[in-house]
């Protein structure tokens, strides 16, 4: 069984990319909505959260551990990799190599949360591969309570977007990363804003390449036994979380609160 | 010494009127930012997270409690009292009281996190007391990451106040209670949209008062030993905390970290 885990909600867009691209593998979703946002949140907080995430999903039979959280995935993935024998796969290095090889100039942007930005995880990553090209940070964190909130076309959405992205517009980018699995929901609105010539980097469908790629090489790690299964967990609920949840999806949604 | 817990750094409005108006007596609080927002959570996770807040404040010699969260005093009063021997005072009764006091009208709005509006807190204890007033509650659960974000003067913000509180506009209202302990850092912006003729009511500053009184009538329950000390705590720590705190009390702040 696959197992994902992300601070609330905004992971959903890596789970349903998950399902959508490895229909024949069970899946387990845990989403901490009792503690999210991880983003303004401090490493060692993040840190802590993800360990407890993790243990929840092996605890329910996950052999595999993806952390759909790039603020998690910034600074608690070396921990988790420490700490626990399956593999455990983050959304930053799929993202990162897709924005390498979409740039023509050199010149990527990255928007995340303040823990994403302030780890300073993609500009490494990618200056690792690739040393001459240069790496534009903005941190969005508005972003995560606007799109908790459901309000993908509002227009105070569209305007705090251009106040984001002003500094980007500026730097010639023709690549940004969407580092952060909220951000996927708001796609036209930043296409919009940042130019039609910028390619967007989803990380959520990037890491479920990513995976799928992995159980290709690797086809004994994750077991494939009895009727295919995809289940939903969360440590609380809110109002606006299935929603949001059933938007991703396209379906009416379980949320097991446990 | 005066125990005072809130979801974050918004309580600190509370804290700093207890500060002003009994600077004879010690004051410890702390500030759950690592579990913040609590509003829009569930009442059962709320109530976990004010149990463990409480005991962190008795264990480190509170006598006297102050749930300085509008959205924990509307669901985790009960349990807390039952729980602890401890008085225990929250925000929802003060402000209740003052708002029956400057309506004339008997239209009194209520603006809160989802958590508290959804509770009927305000409804209820206005209602218990003055069955004839109407009181008409939206929820803004987009102000407490703006204030978090110290977005206090942003054109963003001001449109956001503008649409939340529309609904409010059309009821004729003469009395507005600010039922979140993070809105007074929003008051000029709410004060110019819903119009000069409502009266604002703080919960910070009512509840400071109340104390007060209380404090008055049992002098015994808060002992004032030694020196007058005045501590900061928190259970995680963000970019623009510290900054937000001090934009509240003025002057330097230390949060410490536990």
């Amino acid at each position: 069984m696959i197992g994902i885990f992300d601070s609330g909600i905004g992971g959903m867009t890596v789970a349903h990319a998950v399902e959508q691209l490895l229909p024949e593998y069970s899946l387990i979703y845990y989403g901490d909505i009792a503690r999210t946002p991880y983003g303004p949140k401090s490493p060692k907080t993040i840190i802590n959260y993800s360990i407890r995430n993790t243990e929840f999903l092996l605890n329910k039979g996950a052999e595999l551990i993806i952390i759909a959280c790039n603020s998690a995935s910034s600074v608690a993935t070396e921990t988790l990799r420490k700490h626990f024998q399956v593999p455990i796969i983050e959304v930053i290095t799929p993202a990162a190599k897709c924005a390498i090889e979409s740039s023509r100039n050199g010149q990527i942007g990255i928007i995340g949360t303040r823990a994403t930005v302030k780890s300073g995880i993609y500009p490494k990553t990618i200056g690792l591969r690739c040393p001459e090209f240069k790496v534009h940070q903005t941190a969005c964190p508005l972003l995560v309570p606007l799109v908790e909130e459901g309000w993908l076309n509002k227009r105070e959405t569209k305007m705090i977007l251009r106040r984001y992205l002003h500094p980007l517009k500026d730097k010639q980018i023709d690549t940004l990363v969407l580092g952060c699995t909220h951000y996927p929901l708001l796609k036209k609105p930043i296409q919009a804003r940042i130019g039609k010539r910028v390619k967007l980097i989803d990380s959520s469908t990037q890491t479920a390449q990513y995976v799928k790629e992995f159980l290709v090489r690797n086809p004994e790690i994750v077991s494939r036994q009895g009727r295919v299964t995809h289940r939903y967990y969360a440590s609380d609920t809110t109002e606006t979380a299935l929603k949001v949840a059933e938007h991703i999806f396209s379906r009416p949604m379980e949320l097991i609160i446990e």
